[in-house]
C-alpha cells in the first residue's frame, strides 16, 4: 500500500510534539553563488540530529499498546538507530539495536544515551539480519526497517510538509536519496501541495542505484558502494522505488569532490554543521545540471551527525 | 574618554542596517549538562563571521566624509581585518590591510573578497606597525586599532544590547577577553541595563594577561602566549583595561582542553560552528568555578571563523 498525502498529514499530527519544526534558513552568499533563491530545511537541527526522528516517531507512536510493550528492533549503524532509540525512550518502551562491531563510537554512544539496548554482531548484512531475528524470537519486538516501510515514509514526508508551509511557491525541491524513505515521502507531499514543483532526488555517483533503477524501470541495487555520504549507501526498496519512479522528476548524480565542496561551503558560509549526505542536494544545485536561474529552490539538509574525533584530536596543540 | 551606554545606543543606530541582529539560541542538552538556562548570542552568524563587524562598522560610519575619502588602515591577521574591509566596502572607501606573510590563506581570501588592499610584511609586531605607518604616510588613511579604540568598544557593546533586548532577567553574562573590546563594551551595556547581572570575562589560562592585570591593578601584557583561541592572544589596552577593572566582576581562566571540549560540545550538540575563542565562555561555565545552578546565563559566541582546510583534506577518501 502506498502512503497518501492524508497519511502524511496524520503522521505530522502524531509526531509533531516529539520533534522539532526545524528552521528554514537562507544565505545571501549561497543565493549569489547559484543565482537562485534557496531555502534550506535544517533537519541537521532535528532531534537526534537527522530527519530520521520523524519516521522513527511515526512508527513508534503508531504501535498498539500490545505491540509497543514488546519493544522495537532494528539493525543499523546510522542515524536511524539513534532516532529509533530516542522515539522508544519517549514512549517508554524497549529499543533493541543490532550494530556491527565496527560501528563508530559516536553512533554507539548516541544509542546508549537514548537508552537503546545494543547487541553487537559481525559487520555483515547476514550477521545483522540473523541477530535481529534472534532478538525478535526472544522478545517479540517489532522490526522497524530504516526506509522500506510505509509508516517510515509517511514520517519522512513531514519535513517537506513543514517546508512548504513555511515557504510559498517553490519551483524545485531537492532531497538526497539513499534507501528512498525521505525522497518518496517528500515527493508525495510536494505533488499534493504544489503539483508543478519539480522534485529532484540527489545521489552520489559512487552509489547511483536510484538513478540506474529509475532509468531501467526496476530496482538495481548498488554493490559495495563507496562514498563519503555514508547515509546514502543503501539501495531502494520495493516500497520506495515505485513512488520515486512515479513522482520524482529526476535524479541527479554528484561526485565525491562536489559533495565535499558543498559541505565545506555550508560550514564556512552558514556556520552550521551538515553531514556529507546532507550536502548532496546542494552539490547537485552547484553542479549546474539543471537551469535554476531565478528559481525558488527548497533543499532538505537531512542531518548533521559527523564524527569529529579526528578533527578535534588534530586541534590539540598546546597544554 | 570612556564610552557611555548612550554612546553604545548611538552606535547601534549607526550600524544596525549594516549588521545582523544575530539570533539567540538555546539548547536543552546544554541546560541539562550545566543545570542552568543558557542563552547563546550567536555572533558566529554575524556578517564576516564575528562580532568584529560591529566595531568596524561603527568606526567606518563615524568618519567624516573627508576622513573617509582617505580610507582606513589596520594591521591584523584576524577577524578585525575582514570586518574592516567589509565595512569600508559598504561605505565605498579604501581599506588597507597590513598582514603578516604567514597569515592563513582563508583570512587573506576573506579580506580580498571584501575588496581590502593587502600589504604583506614580516610576521613581527614591529614590521606590522612600520608597514602601517608607511601606508598612512602615503594615503592619509585613518588607523583603526582592533580593540583599543573608543569607537570600537562602543560598536562591540551592541551585541550585549541586542542580547538583553531579547532575553530578560539575565543573572550572568559571559564574554571572552583578548584585547578587551568586546568585554568592555559588554560591561558598559550590562551595567546600564541590568545592574545586578554579573559580567564575567573568560580567558585562556595560556593567555591570562587580563586576569593578571585585573589582580595587579595595572596592565601586565602577555608575552608570547600560545593558545588554540587565536582571537585572544592580544593584551588589554589603556582604553579597555580601566573599564574592565571597574565594571567586570570576575575573570575566569580555562585550559586548552576545556576550550576544545566546549567547542566540540557545541559542534556536536548544537550543530553550529564556533571558533575556539568563542568556546572560552562556555568552557568557563562548564568549569564550575562559579555556582550557576538555576541561573539565567548569557554567553556571547564571538565568532565562527575556523580554518577547515586540513579537516576537509582528511575527508577525501574516494574518487
Amino acid at each position: 500500500m502506498t502512503p497518501t498525502f492524508h497519511d502524511i498529514q496524520e503522521a505530522h499530527k502524531r509526531i509533531h510534539s516529539h520533534i522539532h519544526n526545524t528552521p528554514v534558513l537562507t544565505c545571501s552568499s549561497m543565493n549569489q553563488m547559484t543565482d537562485c533563491s534557496i531555502f534550506f530545511k535544517c533537519e541537521n537541527f532535528q532531534k537526534a540530529g537527522a530527519f530520521k526522528s520523524r519516521g522513527a516517531c511515526n512508527v513508534v507512536f503508531s504501535l498498539t499498546d500490545k505491540e509497543a510493550k514488546r519493544g522495537v528492533v532494528t539493525h543499523s549503524s546510522g542515524n536511524h538507530a539513534g532516532a529509533l532509540a530516542r522515539a522508544a525512550q519517549i514512549r517508554g518502551i524497549n529499543a533493541y539495536i543490532v550494530m556491527p562491531s565496527t560501528a563508530p563510537e559516536v553512533k554507539v554512544a548516541a544509542v546508549k544515551e537514548y537508552g537503546g539496548q545494543i547487541t553487537f554482531c559481525k559487520p555483515t548484512l547476514q550477521a545483522r539480519e540473523k541477530t535481529a531475528e534472534q532478538v525478535i524470537t526472544k522478545t517479540g519486538a517489532s522490526l522497524v526497517h530504516p526506509y522500506n516501510d510505509v509508516c517510515i515514509i509517511e514520517g519522512q514526508g513531514t519535513a517537506a510538509l513543514e517546508l512548504i508551509q513555511d515557504v510559498k511557491n517553490l519551483d524545485f525541491l531537492f532531497a538526497p536519496v539513499g534507501g528512498g524513505g525521505l525522497l518518496s515521502g517528500t515527493a508525495i507531499t510536494t505533488r499534493a501541495l504544489i503539483p508543478n514543483c519539480h522534485v529532484i532526488g540527489c545521489e552520489p555517483k559512487n552509489a547511483d542505484d536510484a538513478y540506474r533503477s529509475k532509468q531501467a524501470g526496476h530496482i538495481i541495487p548498488s554493490e559495495n558502494p563507496q562514498t563519503i555520504a555514508d547515509g546514502l549507501l543503501t539501495s531502494l526498496g520495493d516500497k520506495t522505488f515505485p513512488i520515486i519512479q512515479d513522482l520524482v522528476d529526476d535524479i541527479i548524480l554528484v561526485t565525491e569532490e562536489e559533495i565535499l565542496r558543498a559541505m565545506r561551503t555550508v560550514w564556512e558560509r552558514m556556520k552550521i554543521i551538515i553531514e556529507p549526505s546532507a550536502a548532496v542536494p546542494l552539490a547537485a544545485v552547484f553542479s549546474n545540471q539543471l537551469n535554476l536561474k531565478g528559481k525558488r529552490v527548497g533543499i532538505i539538509f537531512s542531518g548533521g551527525n559527523v564524527d569529529l574525533s579526528q578533527f578535534f584530536a588534530s586541534l590539540k596543540k598546546y597544554d
